[in-house]
């Protein structure tokens, strides 16, 4: 991802199985595999809105994104988060700049943005204006601190743009809550990168269940 | 514990090498192995009630309990759980009888209470009184079944003493604020020797936050 | 309701108009008085799936019902709940026993069951077998409490079909949460009812809200 | 607040007395008003951590403030918030620039900052270099906006000590955790004049839990 963003598993408990052995407890019993006829279970459950079986389970990630990302990320409750702090520590030079295809111009109304390219030169202009805005902010920060200041006052003229990490803990239902909204076409583009990166990682682990969520319309359950 | 009750851990991710790294992020740092230092840093988190640093791990139970303990468990929110149902399933004639030295009388008032063992032959008295009515009560159930009764009607009459079983998924945060309410003297006996039993099956795997959590009055921070 | 049972609504905060304000504060607006223009505002919102402006609100319940159904109540984790504990007051003969139209039988295999209502005979004998093995049962816990057994012990052989009493404290996103799974055709009749009464004390707050939620297919956002 | 921030309790439901009423429904019992003895029964359940009945009420906030006050905020999850957005609306030129007397240094190192205020003239040439780049920064942002630039690309650049807005419910339980640790001498200087604001808006509708939590060493039931 641009600017050293990343996402990465950190650690993982659970599989489809535990998807599996959470419903049937219901009934008192209990699989030893995966099969056909479990597959078919997780796929119900996905379908008839049974949520709790996707609970029993553990995904901790650790994430590199700029602050505008985060931002909308940890609007998401159902899970647990440790960011890097802009009062203890200093910041570093890392910033977001778009990719020149990534720059847009938005068309329509809020809630129904159609987002389009612009040409070359305009996005370098803007990838320019960017570069410089984020550049000049940092120069400040540095002289503030350089000057006495406390971090957590220097850091206010720091740009939503600046990298940041964190890790976050979830479960499969949460994560599958928050592709549905982030991995979607309303999402901003930026999260909507991480989001898929999410997907791949998570579903890699529980692939009948990804495979489930997206037979579901994508429709967390 | 009685009756066929029990605990198990039926699986876990995270250490307290965890908790260290989760805290250790606001500064941008990581650490790949505990030492004294690392245990320090739990003990302070733990006292100055940095909690989010706790919840970067996840242990699944599988219990075995009666209703009436289940009922309390449930109203810990921050967790996951699945159960038994006896709308699918048909229920065992397996119960909670108390041992003889745990049938108890109180004195006090509501908020206060004291509870004192009774004679042997109170307790006696008192487990075949017990022991009956679960037995007619299940003679009912039976009853009604073989008759053709939906099982989601025949359990109403089913003591709150039949034995349920359910999966609990919880991070290591959510264990401690169950624990500092159930492993306490003001706790019914009942589901505090289950909460004994979390508290040995989790500390085992985070030690040095158990340890900080007993040092610091067994209040979760 | 049957035996007693009852939803009231306590007290309660907020309207459609906060689902507006909650979301027009994303553009830095606000309203005043519900029109049109956002009635369809908060139908957009609903069909969408932006469901945080639904919770700026709240409603506090008071609810009557048997211990099965507060099982079942209880399992929705975003909300407040306080009840009455059978630790701590002596519980009352009332039971909860199915109408004579409510006794049913069922058909069909787990998740897929459909019940059919049984012959007038055989519902009058099912419900004298259950009021009889309500009437045992109690008469157990009167005398154990008569004889000095601490009402925590005495409780255990209660049936989940006593009636209970609680205050659940919810917001309007959680509420059409928990009416999409149990004011449902999968769920069991008797907290389908509370349901019904949920639905209705809540609607009659938040009109166009409850429209909208029955519009878009009963799914809450 | 400094630049225009401020915090107003937009509605409520909820006092002292439905505290009350939460707890003593354990006991199948209810009470029509404050009195002594409800106020100690108050106090004895924020002592001995009973937290539930505080939570049977609502608070709804309007607050303005920084975006790196807002971060802080939205890590208290135990609540809703709708927040304007960058994304949809066009952010105007209004920023957190310390008073002279909040300029700080800090001495100590992380978890442990002990901060001084600064000299009047390191104090002034702060805040006007905070203040020059600030306009710096939403300079470029307007002129990316008169370029087409999408409204989410060109946020990129703007400055954590940015004004924001959002709408805040939650319960009183939630209220004093937030309060426990962002009105405390750990927290930043700029968040904790907001939870001053918000206790004291909050204190006036429940002051007889506010006195019990202020009486228990600020610690949440």
């Amino acid at each position: 991802m641009e600017g050293g963003g990343f996402v990465r598993l950190d650690a993982h408990m659970g599989d489809d199985l535990s998807v599996v052995n959470a419903a049937r407890v219901s009934f008192g019993a209990r699989s030893d595999a995966m099969d056909e006829r479990n597959a078919g279970l997780v796929r119900f459950l996905m379908r008839d809105r049974h949520g709790t079986p996707f609970e029993h389970n553990a995904f901790r990630f650790h994430i590199r994104c700029p602050i505008f990302v985060v931002r909308e990320w940890m609007r998401h409750r159902i899970g647990s988060f440790n960011e890097l702090s802009a009062r203890y520590a200093e910041m570093k030079a890392d910033f977001y700049v778009p990719a020149a295809a990534d720059v847009r111009t938005q068309v329509g109304k809020p809630g129904a943005y159609v987002f389009e390219p612009v040409e070359a030169e305009h996005a370098e202009r803007t990838r320019d204006a960017i570069a410089a805005s984020y550049a000049a902010a940092f120069a400040t920060y540095r002289a503030l601190l350089d000057d006495g200041v406390a971090k957590e006052v220097a850091r206010t003229v720091l740009p939503v743009g600046i990298f940041t990490e964190f890790y976050w803990t979830v479960n499969a239902r949460s994560v599958m809550n928050f592709l549905s909204l982030r991995n979607h076409e309303a999402a901003q583009l930026e999260i909507r990168r991480y989001a898929v990166a999410v997907e791949t990682l998570w579903g890699e682990r529980m692939p009948v269940t990804r495979d489930a969520f997206v037979a579901n319309a994508r429709t967390a359950p």
